[in-house]
């Protein structure tokens, strides 16, 4: 079997084991006092609702995207909540691992020389094999997430701490009557979510209570941030503080791959919290009333939530239109290669970006950090975007169709759900619950081809593919 | 001077001659018995209403795109119509010489096979120089016009002709009390702006009373059809007529470049027809009322609307959701280079989709038609896509802050306003004096930068690059 081939089959495996498990009472909450999940969890006694629901939040869990049709902190039982956060895991995990590997050792048609920087850079890290850089993955990911859980243990232990929307919290919390293994529950879920980029919260409004809580906002958007900066860059800056720290001799060079991917992340960090500042400070609804730290705060939460970790401390169902379009792009965007995240990835967003600014310096070459960048990535990059972009406009085209009202009234919010689904983002404007039947498998299916990638499952339908070696001449043609 | 400096300071020039002109109470009617109309009419006694007017119509005239804030055929007199047509004629005319003398003759760095291939080409064609080509695209222009306005006259002449709508018609046309002059008037001015892919039309309601009327529907979609295929396509089906015809020995060559735009256009001719077939059949506000060979009819023109020439037969502002997005895409695509029409171009979109197949099919490098594509040339592809994505992006963003309200009501009439523009398609759900007069200006600026092209007017700003040629070698890395 291909590598393709067995991801795919591999993310659909888990998926139906998780809604398997899902469609299982033992899964599932007994009561709740929350009227709606309360309906929920009484639909579910319905043979197909309780299975769309568990493919809808088995197949969100494993892609780690986060949209749900039910408050998850409700509608599943402890026990659910655990198969929840391990199919986050087992999906989040997954994901940076094969990606990984295949970009780093199973690339096929590697030429000498990249064989040889492979090698070198494999050596340099210390790792000389498959399984090492797979215990090196598992290791780095235990790291993020223990140190995550233990900061917000500190914080969820004790409720002083928390901020000032008090009153937003469930009552639980608000009454204090949890115990400390209760608040290292929710520090383990929300840590793991967020390193996963999954974005699932056990909150009824995600961290909307937190808006204000400059402390939780750090934690948890330095976990989703350093989830989607993969893990080949992890490594290279872990590389790197090694060397200063030793005082080795000359000079430690970054990768092109480095050096692309963390400038475009951070570019867009702060381009992102700019124009969050920018869009959202006078909504009312939004950061209006919050105070001039606390904006700087949630358009920083919001720009990295936007790195498709799903989160959110503003009410996304109230920001303006200008702020949902923009949220929108930024998504689609999304993280860097090999992490948890999702998107187009900003390496692909760069080289387009490089290339187009190339072609209006009259180059017919791409420059990048003194590197000439290869005709063939800049036609992968190619494929990545047309690929995405052709799945996102038949998606919602489909969801026009299938929720034409809705549609008809909130366009903007029903792309918005696309682009969320199909980047593994999670944030929602109109509420995924919303769309009919119809449209949550429409979703459901823009999720699956999102995470494994338009050109990864092509892979896998059309099988390996035998590129002929015929000559043709070139031959020019008129564009633009 | 630069070339792309000369081309957008040309149409900036007859930009501002035909608003000069369109402030002028010479080309304004007295009086009119529509009410909205007549309103504008009295309004444009306020300077900056009147220039405001002006300039949105002269932009969208000499960039023939079609969109208004008032009903040319009332709001303008005779005089003025003529001046509309003429800044139709200029500036369709004149993008179609001056893109297509800049590919074929005046392109820079050609190589030398490239030089002699198109030496040849031109020998065949019969022209030798410049001069020549440009006298030719206005005889071919000129055919085309001269050969729909005798077809149109026929039908307008006679109001027998027309079709079963004819409550819909103009009142002086219903009553028959017009001149053959007044026909003759109607058939010129649509035919050319028909063939200039303008869409400006003297009835209120665009073609909307000739839905059920095939001759007539058929006349102006073969106008902008042939308008949008581009000169160099238009004298390659010439030069194969006449080789056939003269029985001349050997097989007829066309060029990549004829089979690429050729084929993509009917591509996207017929892929639209049926589309626009499936979606809007069973809405009561358009093709439902229709018979099936009315229906047929109808979805063709819509077709062939979208690419770029922004007449209507079916009524734009009651179309589905699902219509409506499908349109938006086929207009970002638009027409053949080369030609009147507008878009990223039928090339451009063959180009990244072959790519992207290419990629899927494990293959380094591009072939179409047994030839390779130039990796320049895929660049420029980006180019064009990326900075006309961008543009629209930014538009659409800045109609989210002058008109918000319009826009959270209605995203997809404001995206959908922004393509038409930039696109120089014409078409309008919302109806473009609904926007505020900031928002109007935004569109005036899409309408221009749509038609010199985001790649050109950056040349202009940017003047004449001068690319290094210091080698640097090439480093992979992680995209996608
Ligand atoms: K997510
Ligand atoms: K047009």
């Amino acid at each position: 079997m291909t590598v393709s081939r067995t991801i795919c089959l591999g993310f659909l495996a888990v998926i139906l084991v998780g809604t398997l498990l899902f469609t299982s009472p033992l899964t599932i909450a007994n009561a709740t006092s929350d009227g709606a999940t309360a309906q929920m969890i009484e639909a579910s006694g319905d043979f197909l609702t309780s299975l769309r629901i568990a493919l809808y939040t088995g197949t969100s869990a494993v892609c780690v995207t986060g949209l749900s049709l039910v408050d998850v902190g409700k509608y599943f039982n402890l026990f659910g909540q655990i198969i929840l956060i391990l199919l986050v895991q087992i999906g989040g995990l997954g994901y940076m691992t094969a990606t990984t590997v295949i970009l780093l050792v199973l690339r096929r048609r590697l030429n000498l020389r990249d064989k040889v920087a492979i090698q070198q850079s494999l050596d340099a890290t210390g790792l000389s094999g498959l399984s090492n850089i797979v215990r090196s993955i598992i290791a780095t990911t235990l790291f993020f997430e223990i140190t995550g859980a233990i900061f917000l243990f500190g914080f969820f232990l004790d409720p002083t701490n928390l901020p000032a929307d008090v009153s937003k919290l469930p009552t639980f919390i608000q009454n204090g009557d949890y115990t400390p293994l209760k608040a290292l529950w929710l520090a383990v879920f929300h840590s793991v979510s967020a390193f996963n980029n999954a974005g699932f919260s056990l909150f009824a409004d995600n961290l909307g209570s937190f808006t204000r809580s400059g402390p939780i906002s750090l934690i948890v958007t330095l976990l989703f941030v350093f989830g989607g900066i993969g893990y080949q860059a992890i490594m290279e800056m872990f590389m790197w503080l090694k060397h200063h720290l030793s005082q080795q001799p000359g000079r430690f060079a970054f990768s092109l791959n480095f050096k692309v991917a963390m400038m475009t992340m951070l570019g867009l960090l702060s381009f992102g919290t700019l124009g969050f500042l920018l869009i959202e400070s006078q909504n009312p609804a939004t950061m209006l009333p919050l105070n001039g730290g606390e904006r700087l705060v949630a358009a920083w939460f919001q720009s990295a939530t936007t790195r498709t970790a799903g989160f959110n401390t503003i009410d996304i169902g109230n920001m303006t239109t200008t702020g949902l379009f923009f949220t929108l792009m930024m998504m689609f965007i999304g993280a860097n290669p090999g992490s948890t995240g999702g998107g187009i990835k900003t390496t692909t967003f760069y080289v387009l970006l490089k290339t187009t600014l190339a072609v209006l310096k009259g180059e017919e070459r791409v420059l990048s950090y003194q590197r000439r960048i290869p005709p063939g990535l800049i036609f992968k990059a190619i494929a990545v975007v047309v690929g995405s972009g052709l799945m996102v406009l038949l998606s919602t085209v489909l969801l026009t169709l299938t929720d034409a009202k809705l549609a008809q009234g909130n366009f903007v919010g029903v792309f918005f759900e696309v682009v969320s689904a199909f980047a593994t983002v999670g944030l929602s404007q109109i509420g995924s619950s919303t769309f009919s039947p119809a449209g949550q498998f429409v979703i459901i299916w823009t999720m699956y081809v999102g995470r494994v990638g338009v050109l990864m499952l092509m892979g896998a339908i059309l099988g390996d593919p035998k590129p002929s070696f015929v000559k043709y001449p070139e031959e020019n043609m008129l564009v633009g």
